[in-house]
């Protein structure tokens, strides 16, 4: 069986990172690219479903969780846990799917030390002003919570160069593309093909 | 500047690498991508000329350019020489274009140690029964001159998983668009994007 490829995917908020996932899902059948779902100890919201948003899970099963090394990375979010399950992840990898962790260059280093074999790609915005702009959102925020954005941001993309991959989303669709492309290069990789093509190999090297 | 990237692409004959090639320069333009041209020893043919199908060089030269380590890779065939330059391809990829090396996978392995940044390609014909009708070619060959082409390309095609892509060429126009992948991806990694979005990452990063 061929596995899947993981794909690590950062990038600052405000470069558009989600909807080029979204969108990239949605042209792309299930059974060939998913998206982790992460487990998380925080309560579900009106609306979201255990084992599509989240998986909803008490703390003391993920502290369970973490003593038993079943995440790949994992980090505390405002007195919540959150984290991606190896096994989780593995069991979709062993159908042959490519998966997509979103996630920011602190767990793209935890899950890199733990699946060396993972894709990384990074996403940047086209401009510093188109950065500023996206990051006002609806221009109800104070000019320090978006400074404070900006920090954040600037910290994020300080480790772009960690990462295999470089999109800048400068057009929408070109970056799309440019996503399409490297998960097609990945999939032409002689270790993928190797086990793609298995019958036809063996055949031509019979002789 | 941006450097180019070199690659290396080998098949058995009857696979279509040339057609291949050939297809993938017309379609891209001259400053884009570069197929390496080799010095030889032997004579020109009536319409080939010196620097586009070969530099055509005298014997001493060229044993005085494999005393100066200037090959990438030689070999002898057929008591003439024949080899791929380092400093012709060097001054080609410091353009920042992409070189297309088309040798064997002895040849390969000799580029390989001494350029280990180049990315290769192997390309595998769709089926043992059409390898075997390519072969044959005008049908014009005894069947000791083909079953002695067919051990030649069973012979390359045992080295296929030596190279980092591998290429089915199945249906033509697919396998174009294999090798289209395979160069648009190279130029996302991080590494290629950081000389050429040089300027936006130092003002994006400024802050
Ligand atoms: N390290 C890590 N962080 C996660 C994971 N899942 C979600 N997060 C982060 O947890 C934070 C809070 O997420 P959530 O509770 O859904 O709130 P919201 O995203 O702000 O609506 C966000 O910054 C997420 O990026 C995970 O699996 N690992
Ligand atoms: N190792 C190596 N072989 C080469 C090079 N250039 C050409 N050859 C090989 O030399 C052989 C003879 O080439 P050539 O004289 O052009 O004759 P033809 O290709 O049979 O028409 C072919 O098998 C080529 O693949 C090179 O730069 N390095």
């Amino acid at each position: 069986m061929v596995q899947g490829t993981l794909y690590i995917v950062s990038a600052p908020s405000g470069a558009g990172k989600s909807s080029l996932i979204q969108a990239l899902l949605k042209t792309q059948p299930a059974y060939d690219i998913r998206v982790s779902v992460s487990h998380t100890t925080r309560g579900a919201r009106p609306g979201e479903n255990h084992g599509e948003h989240y998986y909803f899970i008490p703390a003391d099963e993920f502290r369970q969780m973490i003593k038993e090394d079943a995440f790949l990375e994992h980090a505390e979010v405002f007195g919540n846990y959150y984290g991606t399950s190896r096994p989780a992840i593995e069991k979709v990898l062993a159908q042959g799917i490519d998966v997509f962790l979103d996630i920011d260059w602190q767990g793209a280093r935890q899950v890199r030390e733990k699946m060396p074999q993972a894709r990384s790609i990074f996403i940047l915005p086209p401009s510093h002003e188109e950065l500023k702009r996206r990051l006002h959102g609806r221009g109800q925020d104070s000019d320090e919570v978006i400074a404070q954005r900006m920090m954040k941001a600037v910290s994020e993309m300080s480790h772009y160069d960690e990462y295999n991959y470089l999109i800048i989303n400068d057009d929408f669709e070109t970056a799309l593309q440019d996503l399409r492309t490297i998960i097609r290069a990945e999939r032409l990789r002689t270790g993928r093909q190797k086990l793609r093509h298995d019958a036809l190999i063996s055949k031509l090297l019979a002789d």
